[in-house]
């Protein structure tokens, strides 16, 4: 088979087969309205992300709430494989509290944006660059990992953005933030915006998406595209609003971009159970358009996808779903089947049709389909029933 | 309000305030695993979607089945403002059934990839080329407008691609169609790919965007970007596996690049209404997680973004509810919340309390919510009973 044309090219400085996941489920996804975790919950999320192979896990600030606090204390004694962060505010009283948990490193951030200055914390860049070089050096000075966000950076000006990241750089910050809070970015202005801040600091870079207008899962692409090195994710997306980038999505995504990459690195087996564990901690149903596990992310129905599908699967899959576990469905009982699907149910069947025969009993099922949806057993019946009147003796 | 810097540029060649929307909820969404529409639920759907402002309603090829064909001449009899399309095999025979239809175009669609040339349909691309040439005179000559889209497009070699499109742009075809059948395509990927498309044909260009690996709405958007000018989408994204650009996300993402053209071309206070009908036609639940209409599009939880919120909501809202028919919610019965959401909250039920003390109460309703999330009714109980033992005289 001929290697695609158009999903060859790559950046120089591309991520895309190699790139970390901070998995903010109990950060991010604690802002979702539903979520409220109690400590026995984030510990067994907290295992099963750990499990899964996500590279970070990032707790709710232990400033939010004492209990907030003991829980972060509580996850970073687990010994996980993942590294424990911790989000906080720009602050020196955040920070100290969250220095003294035991987390392996801090997400620090400040809104930059005009709107966030203005409206929000109403600090100007001279403030918030001083803050920063205050707040960075003292964790560097506890040894830990420190990052340096600005927030709702595709609303904040770019000249000022660049001048704090090269700042932050220069004081040695492990990552740089970018962050779309208010999910208005578009792939290119990301990928603008990365392969920009890339040719100024030295240090990895981190962004965070928000999906309100549908593109977190494709601005974190055009990141890693660009040279970012570190996407933040949460099971099923949950966040703020209509949440970030879904692990489950990115997998999709990045697995199309290199299989083996992303089949070694994580247990993609394990997707369905972590997020049916925080679907039921949140009390949430799975999207029924799932990426990877909603229930007809497999399914092929129209005549000419099935029967394509039926004699090589990479016709109109881009994923395999034994990957992650799942299987492929062919739905034969409604007005869009074709014969070939048909014919091969017969072959599961046991039964033998000529092609004639399959295509006059495909007929019979599409027109009582046309009144009504079948079920496979009525399929079933049907196809039986023809095979007993007209068909060869069975092979079984 | 300074106009935010990196989300000004636009090519010269776009059409991201210029384009028209096919929706193929009643093709594309009948091959979603749980559809199955009557004559008169295709009826009711199409007038919803008419009603929306939709430009072409495409249906399913009058060849699928019987009632598929009487259907798409019922539907075509309705006089709606929008143009009806049906989609047909790039076949004579089809495409004779639909132009007795009534139908105001076909979109004639052949698989040129090498998966599909090999295990769908084994031809090659000078038969597919003869057929083509074929079909579309035939339709010309009816009078109706004619699409010719290829299939799994970025999985094609862009050769025979572009010899096929630059020929039947010759012949004369309305559009020419992208598809990306798969699911398989990035934002990048598409701009190149139209725009390179944009400079060989001169007719309109349709893209359709699976969503398996969550580009679909980046992609839609992409393909804007470099001059596209149709984007297929269905209700709630439904067809086959997972689906396609959704109607309503695709809304949400026009809406960033140009707000007036949206909000006066659409009637987007009408988007919850179609998303209910065809899910309740489909039965499925609106995703929790949904563009604009889903439960938390527009709730806010966090301390920081509730202040700010408060303060102005373009802070953390790029879609103002209000165009949608929607409301905002501020949520403050749990342990992330601030105290100036609190203190909104005080101010709503026309309590009086100092800053002092709403920083006050906010700790306790804090510590409660530590334990487990307080609802609303709850959270009041709290602010009144800590009103009447300290605060001033209520305002009503």
């Amino acid at each position: 088979m001929k290697i695609p044309t158009l999903l060859k090219y790559q950046d120089p400085l591309s991520r895309v087969n190699n790139f970390y996941i901070i998995e903010s489920t109990l950060r991010e996804g604690e802002q979702f309205a539903n979520a409220f975790f109690d400590t026995q919950k984030k510990i067994e999320i907290a295992k099963a992300l750990d499990e899964f192979g996500v590279d970070y896990i990032e707790l709710t600030s232990p400033a939010a709430s004492e209990q907030s606090r003991s829980d972060c204390e509580a996850i970073c004694k687990l010994g996980l494989k993942a590294k424990i962060l911790t989000h906080v505010r720009c602050h020196m009283d955040d920070a100290k509290i969250a220095c003294d948990t035991g987390v392996d490193g801090l997400d620090v951030v400040i809104g930059t944006s005009s709107f966030l200055r203005e409206f929000s914390h109403g600090k100007d860049m001279d403030y918030i660059t001083k803050q920063a070089i205050e707040v960075i050096t003292y964790i560097k000075s506890r040894g830990l990992e420190v990052r340096f966000s600005s927030e709702d950076s595709f609303r904040s000006d770019l000249v000022d953005l660049l001048n704090i990241y090269k700042t932050v750089d220069k004081l040695g910050v492990n990552r740089v933030g970018i962050a779309d809070t208010v999910g208005c970015a578009n792939p290119r202005q990301v990928y603008e915006l990365v392969k920009t801040l890339r040719s100024v600091v030295s240090c990895d870079i981190e962004c965070h998406f928000h999906n309100d207008t549908g593109c977190a899962i494709a601005n974190a692409y055009a990141a890693l595209e660009a040279g970012a090195t570190h996407i933040d994710t949460s099971v099923l997306g949950i966040g703020e609003r209509n949440g970030i980038t879904p692990l489950g999505g990115l997998m999709a995504r990045m697995y199309t971009a290199d299989r083996d990459y992303i089949t070694n690195k994580y247990n993609l087996r394990k997707l369905r159970d972590v997020e049916n564990l925080v679907a039921d901690s949140v009390e949430i149903q799975v999207p029924f358009n799932n990426y990877i596990t909603g229930y007809c992310a497999f399914t092929h129905k129209a005549g000419i996808h099935a029967k394509a599908i039926l004699n090589n699967p990479s016709t109109y899959e881009i994923l395999k779903p034994e990957d992650f576990g799942m299987t492929r469905y062919v739905s034969i009982g409604h007005r869009l089947t074709g014969w070939n699907a048909i014919k091969n149910r017969v072959q599961q069947l046991g039964l033998q049709l000529t092609d004639e025969q399959a295509k006059e009993v495909t007929n019979k099922i599409k027109a009582l389909a046309d009144i009504q949806p079948l079920g496979i057993e009525a399929v079933d019946i049907i196809l039986r029933e023809y095979h007993e009147r007209c068909g060869s003796p069975s092979v079984n």
